[in-house]
C-alpha cells in the first residue's frame, strides 16, 4: 500500500451505483489521492461533491486512464468491454461491476468475505469482477453455511429493489407513485410494464431456455465463486416496488445436516452478516431497513419440511452498498493492500 | 336446484372479501331470493348495494340464519366457530371462508375445478371450507399438472397483495403512500410494519416451527385438497406492497416427467386457469393485470436446472375473487345445483 495513496477513477460515476461508491469510498477512507469522475457525454460538465469538494465529471475514454491507479467500472456492460482494457493498458486495475467480464475465466469474480484468495488473479487482465447484485446478497447468507457443508441444492426467488434497475428506473418508480396518488395517468417508459403497486417476473433478457439472464448469472455466478460446478441452483428473480434493498427466499440443501441453531451460529460468526431472526419478537430481514446499511441481513432460518438436510432461509441487502458499490469497493481495498 | 330461488346471508359483508362476494353472486346472477348482509355490531346500521337495491346490514347473531338456505361467511375464524354450527342448525349450508374449518376432517375444503366431489360430503356439519387464498392461487396451477403426474415436492415463494390483510390494511397502505408523497410521517397501526415500499416475510402468526400459520395452510390445505398425505412443501408466504392479487414463484418435482410445453397445454386446458407465457413479447402474469380477473394465470413455465423431474413457474391471481369470494361462490352454486 502507498503511503500517498492512489489516483481512483470513477467510470459511470453519475449512475445509481457510482454514487454510492463516492459516497462508500468517503465513509471508509478510502486513500484517494485524486479522484477522476468519468461518464458519457450527456454527464459531462456535470459537477458531483467528494469529500465536500466539487468534482467535475469528465468524459470516459480510453485516454482518460493515464495516471490512474484503480479504475472502480460502473458504467454498463458494453463501456466496460470497451474501457477496461485500455485502463489496464494505461496502468489502472480495474474493479468492474458489470457483467462484462464475470464469466471469463481469467478474471476473478470476488466477493471478499468469501473468495479473497481470487484476487491474486488479477494481474492475468488487469480486471476484477465484482458479482451481481442479488448473486451478492444470496451467497452472503449461503457462504457459511457452504463452509460447514457443501450445499448440494439451492431454490432461491427474489424480490428485487427498483434502484436495481437504475436511476431513471427508480425516478420512474417515484413518478408513479406520485401520479397514482394525484389520480393520473401512470408513466410507463424505463421499465417494461408499471412497477408501482405491481411485481416484474422479469430482470434482465430472456434466454433461450426460458430464463433470464439475471436468474442464469445466479446460477453461473454462484458456482464460480464457491468453485463448485455441481452445486444445483433454482432461481426465479422478481422486481418489487421497493427503492433499495434486494431480499431473497432461499431453500437449501445440504450434504451435512445443518440445524437452525447451528445455522444462526455460523452466519453471526460472518463478517458482513447479522443474523436477524426473533419472529416471537417479530424480528426478521426486511428491505426497508436492510436499504443504506453495509451489512446482509439473514433470518427466517428453519428448517425444511420437505428434505432431511434442508433449511429454509430469507436474506436482505442492500444492493447498491454490498450487492455492488461496496463489494466493489472492498475489492479495491484488498487489492491495494496486498498488490499495489 | 329451486325455481324460486334461495335466502343468501353473507357474514362479514362489509369486509374486503364480503364486499367482493355480493359483487359476484350479481355477476353470476346467483339465483338470490332475498340477501341478508350480517356484520358485527360497529358495522350495524351501514347500508349495502346489492342489484341496485340499497341493503341495510344487520347484526351477526346465532338467530339471523332463521330461514336462510346459504350462508357465506367471511368474518374471521372466531366468528365462524361462533355462528356456523347455529347457521346449520337453523337450516342453512355453511361456505366458510376462514381458517376455522378447513382442517377438520368432517368438513371438505373445496375448490370447484380441482375436488368438486368434496362437496358431497357438507352434510356432516354442514360446513363446506373455502381454503386460503395463496393455497387456491398455488393449486389452481398444480392441479392441471397433479392430474397428469403425482406431484412429490413443492418449494413456493409468494408475494401477497395487502388486501389480504383485510380492508383496514390496504387503507393503511394507501395512507402511507399518500404521506410519503406528501413527506409527511408514514402511519403504522394495522400492519407489523411499514408495507409501502416494503416487503414483509410475515403474514398470520409464527408457529413453534418457525413457519408462519399462513405457511402450514399451504402445506396442509395443499395435502387435503389434493387427498395426498405425502406430497412435501416448503413454503414462504411474503407480504408485498400490491393492492390486490396474489403472485407465487412456484418450483415443482413431479414422478413423471412433464415438459413446459406438455405444462402449458395441460394448464390451458383447465378451467378457470389461463396461460400467459410468452417471454419474447414480455407476456406472463403480474398481479397488477390479474386483480379483478376471475381466472388465475400461470407463466414462466420452464425445465427446472436442478431435478429432472422439475419445473419452475409463475402464478398470479385476484386473491379477492378465486382466492376467497368467488370461490366461495361457485362452491355455493355446485351445492345449490346438486343438493338444495
Amino acid at each position: 500500500m502507498r503511503k500517498d495513496g492512489y489516483v481512483v477513477a470513477v467510470a459511470g460515476a453519475t449512475g445509481a451505483v457510482g454514487e454510492v461508491m463516492l459516497q462508500v469510498l468517503e465513509e471508509r477512507k478510502f486513500p484517494v489521492r485524486r479522484i477522476k469522475l468519468l461518464a458519457s457525454e450527456r454527464s459531462v460538465g456535470k459537477t458531483l461533491s467528494f469529500r465536500g469538494e466539487t468534482v467535475k465529471v469528465e468524459l470516459l475514454t480510453a485516454e482518460a486512464f493515464a495516471g490512474v491507479d484503480v479504475a472502480l467500472f460502473s458504467a454498463g456492460a458494453s463501456r466496460s468491454k470497451e474501457f477496461a482494457p485500455a485502463a489496464w493498458k494505461s496502468g489502472a486495475v480495474v474493479v468492474d461491476n458489470s457483467s462484462a467480464f464475470r464469466m471469463d475465466p481469467e478474471v476473478p469474480l470476488v466477493v471478499p468475505e468469501i473468495n479473497p484468495h481470487a484476487i491474486a488473479q488479477y494481474a492475468k487482465k488487469g480486471i476484477i469482477a465484482n458479482p451481481n447484485c442479488t448473486t451478492i446478497v444470496t451467497l452472503m447468507a449461503l457462504a457459511p453455511l457452504y463452509r460447514y457443508s457443501r450445499i448440494r441444492r439451492v431454490v432461491a426467488s427474489s424480490y428485487q429493489a427498483v434502484s436495481g434497475a437504475g436511476a431513471k428506473a427508480l425516478e420512474e418508480f417515484k413518478q408513479q407513485v406520485r401520479a397514482w396518488v394525484k389520480g393520473e395517468p401512470i408513466p410507463v417508459e424505463v421499465l417494461a410494464y408499471q412497477i408501482a403497486f405491481n411485481v416484474i417476473p422479469h430482470i434482465d433478457v430472456f434466454q433461450e431456455n426460458g430464463y433470464t439472464k439475471e436468474e442464469m448469472k445466479l446460477v453461473y455466478e454462484t458456482r464460480k465463486i464457491l468453485e463448485d460446478d455441481r452445486i444445483l441452483i433454482s432461481p426465479t428473480t422478481v422486481r418489487v416496488p421497493v427503492f433499495t434493498a434486494h431480499s431473497v427466499s432461499v431453500h437449501v440443501e445440504t450434504e451435512a445436516k445443518i440445524t437452525p441453531a447451528k445455522a444462526r451460529e455460523l452466519c453471526a460468526a460472518f463478517p458482513g452478516l447479522q443474523v436477524q431472526d426473533d419472529p416471537a419478537n417479530k424480528q426478521y430481514p426486511m428491505p426497508l431497513f436492510a436499504a443504506g446499511k453495509d451489512d446482509c441481513y439473514v433470518g427466517r432460518i428453519r428448517e425444511d419440511l420437505a428434505v432431511e438436510n434442508g433449511l429454509n432461509l430469507w436474506v436482505c441487502g442492500d444492493q447498491l452498498r454490498k450487492g455492488a458499490a461496496l463489494n466493489a469497493v472492498q475489492i479495491a481495498e484488498r487489492l491495494i493492500e496486498k498488490y499495489l
